[in-house]
């Protein structure tokens, strides 16, 4: 194996382990953004968004619901953030499809979103042009 | 109605609309980040991933992976990156569930990533033993 999160999901690597069962595995960040930053993957191997299948997916974003319900009660914290990078454009590190689960604080000094450009109604219908043609009901 | 995003669901307010069926709506950010960048709205009113349910969260999550298949073929990307944010503290700006959709492109000089502190053992072992008692299986 040369994917560190199949190892992980094989318990070949030590990890803090908060969640797992049959098909995924949630376990600590070693490079913590917050107190509590989990990542959630499929034991199976899944490069990122676009090769996941749909159940693997399910499991993951409930497990992703019910630990930040948990973590309200761990860290007293009523925020998280979560986060997906699929494609290395999109700054995916391990190519091993995870989700970030980020619990935030007041004045915590993240910042997870950048404040995008108003755009005018004939940019967004020309971009909506573009889009529709490729999504499929 | 004072939520917008019900009011974007409803469709009450015009909207660019990518996708829709009975339960979910996906709709163009006014205030892109990149083009393309999509909200993935339930169209009942949850607030946030504490209180979603789970066949809500299924078929949002489910849309966002054949939206970034369209996208793919629409802006000639490879990468995406999905972000939900909950509660004030996690930058929630509007208190109706949505995840962002955002098409990336190689130096596009967007940064949705901040890359933590190695942590030590210790440390996570001591995070760890926080969570463990109120994660239920």
């Amino acid at each position: 194996m040369d994917c560190i999160f199949c190892e992980v999901a094989a318990h070949s690597v030590d990890s803090k382990i908060v969640y797992e069962d049959d098909s995924i595995m949630a376990f600590l960040d070693i490079n913590p953004v917050s107190e509590g930053h989990t990542l959630i993957i499929p034991k199976k191997h899944y490069e990122n968004i676009f090769d996941i299948e749909n159940l693997a997916l399910d499991k993951i974003v409930r497990a992703a619901k019910r630990l930040a319900s948990a973590y309200k009660d761990a860290f007293n914290v009523n925020a998280v953030n979560l986060l997906n990078a699929s494609g290395a454009a999109a700054q995916q590190s391990v190519s091993h499809f995870h989700l970030h689960l980020v619990p935030r604080q007041e004045n915590d000094g993240l910042d997870f979103w950048f404040h995008g450009k108003g755009e005018s109604k004939e940019a967004l219908a020309k971009t909506l042009e573009k889009i529709r043609k490729f999504v499929k009901y």
